[in-house]
């Protein structure tokens, strides 16, 4: 997909909103487990009753792996799901993948030259450096979508180190990354708890997307983020998993999880209507 | 498998040899393809004739989730074959994960609590800090190895990069993550084409074990690996790859590959008695 494909989805749609697919099988309702294959009936689920409110899927891989085989199959499912009934879905494997080139070169592969799992993008840990980063680059209209400032805790230990040319590692590796890779190629995570950092991140990426992990659960905020990030391309895409997939864990999953993507679609509308004037 | 018991293993074995798995379809001998499951053949075969020589295999998870779900099952079969047959072989997932305290938890109940995949180590990426770590790190004899300083050229990007307190970003690493975990639950990955660090290394870690890729076709040299390196427990996994599992491709890859192990282990055992004095 190209950041103008992608653009117009966000327009049509009136949402910014990517919906985390973290499905885990000790969570999930408890009448699903009758079925052959209870994670992906209840992604599907989900995604059927989400899919008019959010433009992006991002399963994160490690609930898949978590289950072994099986989790993996369910995970190939989604994504030929989603490919074959939403294909206007923006769809990221978070995997925060990398490797030293050549091994880079085999997850490439995994994620984007594979009928079965026909990704858009790829998150990608850049502590390795470029040589980690390039072989996922080959693959006209895939993403590569790079770790700069989580959300977590842990951001502080080195992503916010300051390093002896005055800058934060996580800013090293935004100016850094920006000659590997054009804005039509690549976007970078950044915490909605670090929504303090994002006017001088957007100084020095004014054009870029910004994938943006965080609200509900984690404690960040769709208005500050919103606020401080949308650029004329929209430029954001908020993730929200717990909060839209766990909204509920009876029988009416499928109602409260669409209830509460509606709702933050609705607060989307909003923002963009506000901080992007359309011609 | 404690840190007593692997270098038991060594001093019986004579070498620190760790075999990397990195098992690509497209390079097994052509023979092999005709086989049920190729990958898990060639596998099988390097094991049966390398493990005499060495203490540790290291499959990288990026060659197996190149095929798909087919090449995760030539894993799950290779890991418990290792399992089953070879004991005394301590097995690590090069898999370089890492994500916020929640998901983590999954990547670690996949490597760490699944009967099939029965590992005794995991590569972490330090990138995400301290709570992306931590969950690897409460199951008892299991080994996270974090990334500290890789062997390819992109370790100069931003691991090499200098902080204000004057330490490079991966001395920060080391020295941080100390806290974190002992030296019997935590080892660090460092390149062999980096061993201009490792006696600064060694006065920071002096009784850690260090995971070491990068000698043959990446064009470290073990000689100033184990010179540097070794401590009163050798301290070393020192891998070979390519240059054991492809050493040649045709009929004979199982002896070629063997002598090529035993190479490495002789020439291991003289280091092993030149730095070690064993009561």
């Amino acid at each position: 997909m190209t950041k103008h494909q992608l653009f117009n989805n966000i327009v049509k749609k009136q949402s910014f909103l990517c919906i985390g697919l973290d499905t885990d099988i000790k969570k999930i309702p408890v009448h699903l487990l009758k079925e052959e294959d209870p994670i992906f009936s209840f992604n599907k689920t989900v995604i059927d009753v989400t899919q008019q409110y959010c433009v992006a899927y991002k399963p994160n891989t490690a609930f898949y792996e978590a289950t072994g085989i099986s989790g993996l199959i369910s995970l190939k499912k989604t994504v030929k799901y989603i490919r074959k009934n939403y294909p206007e879905q923006f769809i990221i494997a978070d995997a925060k993948r990398g490797d030293i080139g050549n091994t880079s070169k085999m997850y490439a592969r995994s994620v984007f030259d594979h009928a079965d799992t026909d990704y858009d993008a790829i998150t990608i840990n850049p502590y390795m450096g470029e040589d980690s980063i390039r072989p996922f680059l080959v693959y006209p209209n895939k993403w590569v979508i790079l770790l700069v400032l989580t959300s977590n805790k842990g951001s502080h230990d080195f992503q916010l180190a300051t390093c002896s040319t005055g800058e934060y590692l996580f800013e090293k590796v935004l100016q850094k990354s920006q000659t590997w890779a054009t804005d039509e190629q690549m976007m970078y995570v950044i915490g909605a708890t670090q929504v303090k950092m994002l006017t001088n991140i957007r100084k020095t990426i004014p054009n870029h997307f910004l994938l943006v992990p965080g609200i509900g659960t984690q404690g960040g905020n769709l208005k500050n983020v919103a606020k401080y990030g949308i650029n004329s391309h929209c430029g954001l895409l908020v993730n929200s998993s717990r909060q839209i997939i766990y909204a509920d864990f009876s029988k009416k999953f499928a109602e409260a999880a669409s209830q509460e993507a509606q709702k933050i679609q609705s607060e989307m509308a909003k923002y963009l209507a506000r901080y992007i004037h359309l011609e």
